[in-house]
C-alpha cells in the first residue's frame, strides 16, 4: 500500500458544507448507517424500457420500488424526475433522492451514445434531493458534448452544494477494440476520469477478467493476469477521493450476490447499488435480503 | 391488479396549484365532466398539410372546429400557435387550449424525425391556454436533440403551473425492426418514458397486434400473445400516474369507433383524442357523434 | 363557399394594436389604398447576385428602387438591412419598410436549403420598419432549424407588435419528388403552413398546373385537375386569416403580368409584389406600370 | 454614369457618430490623408502561419509592422487580437487599429471554409480600435453559420458606433464551378453581398479575367468580355455605398504595384490594403514605396 | 539578431496587473526564482488514463505529486478540476495552480481531436489558481469549434486578470501529410497561433527533424535543414511576446533530460513542463533531479 493513498472520507474529500451535509444523510442517517452507501436505483427503466419488470409484476409501479427504499431503509433512491415529482410526496423525509438527470432509450443505435439532460440540478434542489446522478459514456465518438455537459452538472452541483454521483458507463466501437465495455482497463480509465471531473461518488461496474479480449487493451493493461477482485481494489485507488459504487447488474442467485457484495466491500469499494437484483423478487423477500446485504457491509 | 397500482387522480399525481387549477377545469368543467377528456386536435395538419380536408371542405377553415369544439364541449381544443392567435379571441372562454408547440412537416424523410419548437410554455401561458402539447419521437435517431427540448418545456411547464401533454410517438428504423411503431413493444416503452419524463397526460395509439412482427420485439414482448384491449390496459399501468389518450387515427365506421371508445375506457384509459373522425364530417353528424362518444364515456 | 371562412381583415385577425398601425399604414397610407398591398423588393439579390441589374444597369442601385417605391406610392419595400441602413434616411417617412431578416446566397448547393437570419426583429425597429420579412424553406431537410428560428422571429414580431411577412418556398429533394416547387400541393402545404406559424401576410407563387408533375403529389392532389386561378383561390382559403401575396417572378410581358394581376385579385389574394418585373424596366416605364397595376387592384 | 449612382462618402451613407468618428480618423488623419484608405494587414498569418515571413526576417516581429505603419502613416493596421493586446501599447495613438475578429489556420481542407471568432467587437471597443475586419467566405457550404454569425457582429458594431471592414472572400467548390474565386462574377456578386450585409468597407481582390473560366459563370457574366480593371469599376458600383479596398496578395514588382494602385484608384476604390508587398522589404525600402503609393492615391 | 525582437518579460507584454501578480509569483516566488517557469503537469491522465501510473505505483495518487511539486517548489502544478477541489486544501498556498480547463480521452478517434471544457476560468479563480492551461487541437478540422471556444476563455481570462496557458498540439490528417506534429512547420506555426490568440505562456514539444518527412511541408520549411535546437531558437521567436515551455514526453535518461533542458534553455525558453520525466520515479530520485534541472536553468 502506498504512503500517498488515503481513503476518501467526509473530512478529506475537500467538500462544500451542503454536499457534506447531503452525503451524510445518505451515509450515516440512511442504509447500513456506518458511511456506507446502499442505493436502489430504477433509472435505468429510461434506457431498458418496462421488460425488467415482467419478472415481478408489481415492480412496474414505482410505488413498489419506494415502499422497499423505506422499509429496507436504503441510503437512497435513484431515479428520473416524473418518478420523483410524481411520487416522492408520499415518502417525502423517509427516502433520499438520488435525482438522476441524463439519459435515452435503448432503441436507437448506441454507436454514438450520449444522455441528454431530463432535468437540471436545480430541479435537484427544488425536490429535496441529496444528490444528482449523471451517466457519462466514457470513449463515445460523442464524448465532447458529454464531457462539456457533466462540466456544467458539475458547476451547478459546485453552486448548490450538491453532491454528484456519475455513472461512469464505458462505450463505442473503440474501447470493444480495447478490451470491451467490461474489462480493467476500461473501468479503470473510468474510475480515473470520475475523480477528475470531481465526481464525489461514482458507480462502476465489477470488472471482467478475459484473457482473450484484455490482449487488446494497452499496456500494460495487456499483460496483466488478476482476479477480478484484485482489479476492483486497484480501481478503487484510481478514483482516489470519490467514492466507488458497484453495480449489481442483471439478476443472478442470492449466494453470488452477497459474495459479490463481500468481494466489492474488501475490494474498498463505499457502496453498492443493485436494483433488478432486488426489485425483481417479492416485497418480502426483496427486505429480506436487503438485511443481508446491510448485515454483509457493517462487518467493514 | 397489484397492490402498489394506483390510478391516477388529481389527489395523488403531485400537482401544483396552477396544473390542478388548469387540469380541473378541461376534466370537470368541459368534455364529459366526469374526470375524463374528450380533446378536439388540429395540430396534425402542420405535420400532414392541407390533405385531409378534402373529405369534408369546412373543416378546412379552423372555425369549423372551433365551432365543434364549443357545441360539442370539448375538454379542450389542440393545435398550434397560429391558429390559437387568430381564432380563439372568438371563442375565449368557451373552448380551452391545448397549445402544441413543436411540429414539423411531412415532406422530407421521416428517418431522424425530430420536431421543433414552434411556440413557448409563456406564449401558452400568454394566451390562456390551459396546457401545452410536446410531440417525442421516442427511438428516433434524434432522440438526444428531443429529450433535451422536452426536459426545457417541462421545467417551463413547472414553473408556470402548466399541464404538460406529450404525444408520443415512437419513430424510426430501430422501432421498425423491433416490431414497428404500433407495436405493444414500442408503446408500452412509450407509456413508460412519458410518466419519466413528468408528462401529466399522455397521448398514444391503440396498439396493434401482430405476431408475425411481434416476434422482432424485445423479450417478453416477442413470446406474448395478448388482445389489443389486453396490452392497452397494461400499457395504461406503464404509464402510471400519467393520464393516457388514446388518439382515433385515420377515419374509421361510427361503430367501429364507438367500440374503440369502450375498450380504451374498459382499459382504463383517461380520454380519447379524435380528430379526423370528428371533423371529417357535417357539423350535425359531429355533434351527433360527439354525444355518442360523450354518453359513451360518462359509463366509466 | 364554406359558411366557415371569412376572409382576413384587420379586425378579425386578432392582431395587437402595433401590428395593425403598421399593417394600417401600408394597406391604407400607402400603396393602392384600399386595404390591398403592393410591395417592391430588391431582398431577392442576396441570392441571385447582381445579375438581375443588368437589363436595367439603373437598378444596381437601391436609390432607382427607393425613388420608384416613393413616386409609385408602393405599400412598401422589402430588403436587407444594408440597403436599409445605408439609403432610408433619405426615404425616411415617405417608403414604408419590409425588413428582410434572413436570407442565404445561391452559390452553394440548394439542396439542405437554409437562410440564416441577417438581422433581427429589433433591428427593424430600430429602423421604423412597418414589417419584418423571413423566408422558410418548406420541406428542406433542414426545416427543424428554420421553423425553430421562424418561431423565435415570431415571438419577437408578436413583443414589438411588428407584422410578419413570411416567403414560403417548397425547396428540397422531397418536393420535388411530391409534384415540385410551383405545384399546388406545395404551395397549398405552405400557404396553411403560413398560417399554422402566425404569419401575417405570406408571399407565394403563382401554382403551376402539370398534369405530368402533379401525379405524383399525395392524393387528392395528385387527381385534381383545376385551372392555376382555381387552385390560387384554394390556397388563399389554405392560408385562412394570412394575408396571401402573389408573387412576380421573371420578367414576363406587360400584358400577362396585367393578366397575373387580375385573376390573382379575383382568386382572393390581397396583394403583389412584383420586384424584377417592375425594376427592370426604365423608370418612367415603371411608374406607369405601376399605375396601371394599381388601377386593377382597386377594382377588388 | 447611371443618375442613381452616388459615390459613397462619410455624409451619404447613413453612418452613425462613432462610426462616423471613426473612420475620419483613418481617412483623413492618417494615410493619404484625403479621404483614402491604406491598410498595413497582418491578419493573414493566422491562415498562413510563419511561412511569409522568410523573405524578409524582421516581418516576423509584429514591432516591425507597426514601426512601418506608424513612420509611413497609415491608415490603419489589421492584426488579431493578440497582437494588439501584446504590443499597440508601444504605438497607443500612433497607429489606428483595425481588430481582425475572425481566423482560421489553412492547415484541414478548405472545402467547408469558416472562420471562427478570436474576438468580439467589445474586445475592440477596449482596446481603442476604430474598426473591426470581419472574413466572409462567399458561397462556402458554411455559409449559414458565416452569415448569421456576420449579422451578430454587424449589430455589435451598431451598438458600438463600431466600423465594419468586411474581407470578401468567395470560397468552395460550388464558386470554383462558376468561374472561380477571383472571377469577376465571383468578385462583383461578394461586393453586393459587403453591402447588403452592411459592411461600411469592403476588402476585395482584382478581378481576373479567364474567358475559358467566364464561360463557366452565369449569364451575362459568362458572355462579357472586359479589361479587368472596367470589372472592378463595376464592382466598385456593385459594392454601392460600401467603401471598397483592394488587396495586394502576394508579392509582385514595385512598377506592376503602383501599376495596381493607379488601376484601382481610376476605377473608383476608396482604398489599398498591402501586407506583404510592403513587409517583405526591408524597412527603409517598405517606407520609400510606402510614399510612392500614398503620393499616387492622392492624385485621387 | 533582428532589431525588431524583444524578449518577452513582464513588462513589455502589455499584461494587466492581475495576470502580472500571478504570473510573477510563479516566475519569481517559485520555480528556480530567476523569472523561468519549472511545471509538473498531471493533467494529460485525462487523455491517457492511468497507463502512466505504472512504472511508479505511487503516482496514482495526486498526493505524491503534490509532495514532489511543494518539496521540490515547483512554479506550479497543471492538472484538471477533481485533483485541484479534492486536494489543493492540503497544499493551498504551497503550491501555485494551472488549472487544466479542457480535455477528452484518447479512447475513440482522434481524427476530428476537440477537447470540451471540463471547468471555466471562474472555477479557476476560485480555487485560487494562478493560471488556466487550454489544449488546442492546431489544425485539426474541429478548429472552428477550438479557436472559437479559446477566444472565449481568453475573454474570461482578460476579465480576470488570468493567465492563459495554452498547450498547442498540431493534430489531424492534414497536419500528418506536411511533415507531421513534430515538425519544425507544425511547431512554428503552433507558436506563432499562440501569440496570435494571446496566450501568455504556450507549450510545445521539443522539434524532431526529419528530412524524410519534411520535404511534405510547406516551403521553405521543405528545404530547411537545421538542427532542431535551431529549430526551437526559431519557434520561440515565432512566439514573440509569448512565453515557451518545451515539454518532457514520454520518460528519457536523466542525461538526455538535463542536455534537453540546456538545449531548450539556451534555444530561449522560458520554462519547462516536465511530467512523466519526473513522476515517474521515486520521490526521492524526483526531488534530486528537480534540483539538477533547477541549477541548469539557473544558469540562464
Amino acid at each position: 500500500m502506498s504512503d500517498y493513498y488515503e481513503r476518501p472520507t467526509l473530512d478529506n474529500m475537500g467538500l462544500s458544507v451542503g454536499k457534506r451535509v447531503r452525503l451524510h444523510r445518505m451515509m450515516y442517517e440512511h442504509g447500513p448507517g456506518n458511511g456506507k452507501l446502499l442505493i436502489l436505483p430504477i433509472d435505468q427503466e429510461v434506457e431498458h424500457g418496462p421488460v425488467d419488470f415482467f419478472p415481478n409484476p408489481d415492480s412496474k409501479f414505482p410505488q413498489f420500488q419506494y415502499q422497499l427504499a423505506k422499509e429496507g431503509r436504503y441510503s437512497a433512491i435513484a431515479l428520473h424526475y416524473g418518478l420523483a415529482a410524481k411520487y416522492l410526496h408520499s415518502f417525502a423525509g423517509d427516502v433520499p433522492l438520488i435525482l438522476k438527470i441524463n439519459g435515452k432509450t435503448n432503441i436507437p443505435s448506441d454507436a454514438e451514445a450520449f444522455s441528454s439532460l431530463t432535468a437540471s440540478v436545480e430541479d435537484a434542489v427544488r425536490l429535496g434531493a441529496d444528490a444528482v446522478g449523471y451517466t457519462l459514456y466514457v470513449g463515445s465518438p460523442a464524448q465532447d458534448a458529454d464531457i462539456a455537459q457533466l462540466a456544467e452538472v458539475r458547476e451547478d452541483c459546485d453552486r448548490f452544494g450538491m453532491p454528484l454521483v456519475v455513472w461512469y458507463y464505458p462505450r463505442g466501437e473503440a474501447i470493444e477494440k480495447k478490451g470491451g465495455r467490461d474489462s480493467f482497463y476500461a473501468i479503470d480509465y473510468a474510475a480515473r476520469m470520475a475523480q477528475e471531473m470531481c465526481a464525489d461518488v461514482t458507480k462502476i461496474n465489477f470488472p471482467k477478467m478475459d484473457p482473450q479480449r484484455d490482449k487488446d487493451a494497452p499496456e500494460p493493461y495487456s499483460e496483466l493476469e488478476l482476479r477480478g477482485s484484485e482489479a476492483l481494489r486497484q480501481i478503487v485507488r484510481s478514483a482516489g477521493k470519490t467514492f466507488v459504487l458497484v453495480s449489481g447488474g442483471s439478476k443472478i442467485s442470492d449466494e453470488d450476490l452477497l459474495q459479490k457484495v463481500r468481494e466489492s466491500m474488501e475490494a474498498g469499494v463505499t457502496g453498492l447499488i443493485f436494483g433488478r437484483n432486488m426489485w425483481q423478487r417479492k416485497m418480502e423477500d426483496a427486505l429480506k435480503l436487503t438485511e443481508r446485504i446491510k448485515d454483509a457491509m457493517r462487518a467493514f
